[in-house]
């Protein structure tokens, strides 16, 4: 009776980006659990029940599933990108470390995807060619202090930085302030690359400097990266730019 | 006569984790360059050609597959992982930039992959889980005194740290070094998980603390994630334990 949960990636959206692990791993589960647009991704299958839910329910969401595999079943909990990267692999394990000893006896497996960053980098060359980090921009489950530390310090010693949940309807003012922190640290020539819906319809990846960042538009499906003093732009005739970070790299980075 | 060029991930290893996307440029290709052991593991096919290199020759390998696509053929470069993370799209990038004006028109198409640190990071639970970075230990193309600045404000501002390239035969030091200077910013106890081989024949994932990380094997096969102070370790009794980092954060950090 200790159950199966398969947490799954779906990466950046088209079935094209999704792993033959993954497609397995969703075609076994008995029910699938998941935010409605990630689990609207995810073909009908006959005998396989669906528990879609909202955006902002990840916690009851693990635990919702947590519990139906306690029971014996195989469950999938769908989520998009790589449900390791600011997804809902975490959001099972804090709700496993909390729950009841049972649910620690479930087999889990993290199946993983292509995350955000790695879709956006490929469409546009190699930004993530160096070292870079991963921030989300998010202070629904963290104070903005840290956030701006955190931006200092990943500037200040040269990383490339993706910011994922750039901008929400509830949060408004983080991206605008987070670029304006970045340019304390940055020249203003230095390129942000804006990814929106990549790898779905609507598919747009547009190239700024850090100066003029907060005149783009970016909303819940856009993640930005913003480069670090070694990134550069290729331009092309009759083709976009390029933009990558090189593999080396200096001290005065 | 432009040419065409994919840089295609291949993710950690088994098939089984190669998109649909990667798999069909693969097959698309008259002509696949990499380093031989990522080549062989791309099925061999009728009427393309195979050109493999050395593990250090990146750049000639780049500027071969650029010229041969040059010549109006469809050209595919192999990656371990993602091509973008410490591969080989950014070595074609900083070919084409120093190349001649005919390189900029080739129809150049990146392919992401799972990349490393996603794969490891899903056999052990979710150590990504919350702000990270990814750094490459390896100090041939940008010096050592870069990579502590980079240690040190890394850990000091609370990022989870994925250790890419943290052992060679001729860099036998850099990892017990790293490990040594996190010792400044992080508690003993800190979760350091090495994944070997993971998704490949000989696949071994470990867990151990900081201040034991020194005992523990690696080599070029490993990939290190160095939990930051949030980073949790849940026992489960008959099951491997799990490593997460919660999505939420305190300002002490």
């Amino acid at each position: 009776m200790s159950g199966h949960l398969a947490v799954v990636g779906l990466g950046p959206g088209d079935a094209r980006y999704l792993t033959a692990e993954a497609a397995d791993a969703l075609a076994a589960a008995q029910a699938l659990y998941g935010y409605a647009p990630y689990l609207d991704r995810v073909p009908a299958q006959a005998g396989q029940s669906r528990h879609p839910s909202d955006n902002r329910e990840e916690r009851a969401r693990a635990a919702a599933a947590l519990a139906h595999a306690a029971q014996g079943g195989r469950v999938a909990v769908v989520s998009g990108g790589d449900p390791g990267v600011f997804a809902m692999a975490a959001a099972v394990c804090e709700e496993i470390e909390g729950g009841p000893q049972s649910w620690r006896a479930i087999e889990l497996v993290v199946v993983p995807g292509i995350t955000a960053m790695l879709a956006v980098a490929a469409r546009i060359g190699a930004p993530l060619g160096h070292d870079f980090c991963a921030l989300s921009l998010s202070d629904n489950l963290k104070p903005w202090a840290l956030i701006e530390r955190r931006l200092d310090a990943a500037a200040g010693a040269g990383f490339v930085i993706a910011l994922y949940n750039p901008v929400s309807r509830a949060r408004p003012w983080q991206l605008p302030r987070a670029i304006e922190r970045l340019r304390r640290h940055l020249p203003a020539s230095t390129p942000v690359v804006f990814g929106r819906a990549v790898a779905r319809a609507g598919e747009e990846v547009r190239v700024a400097t850090l100066a003029a960042a907060h005149e783009e538009p970016a909303d819940m499906a856009t993640l930005v990266i913003v480069g670090s003093r070694e990134t550069r732009v290729i331009a092309r005739s009759g083709r976009p730019p390029l933009v990558y970070t090189p593999r080396a790299a200096e001290v005065s980075a």
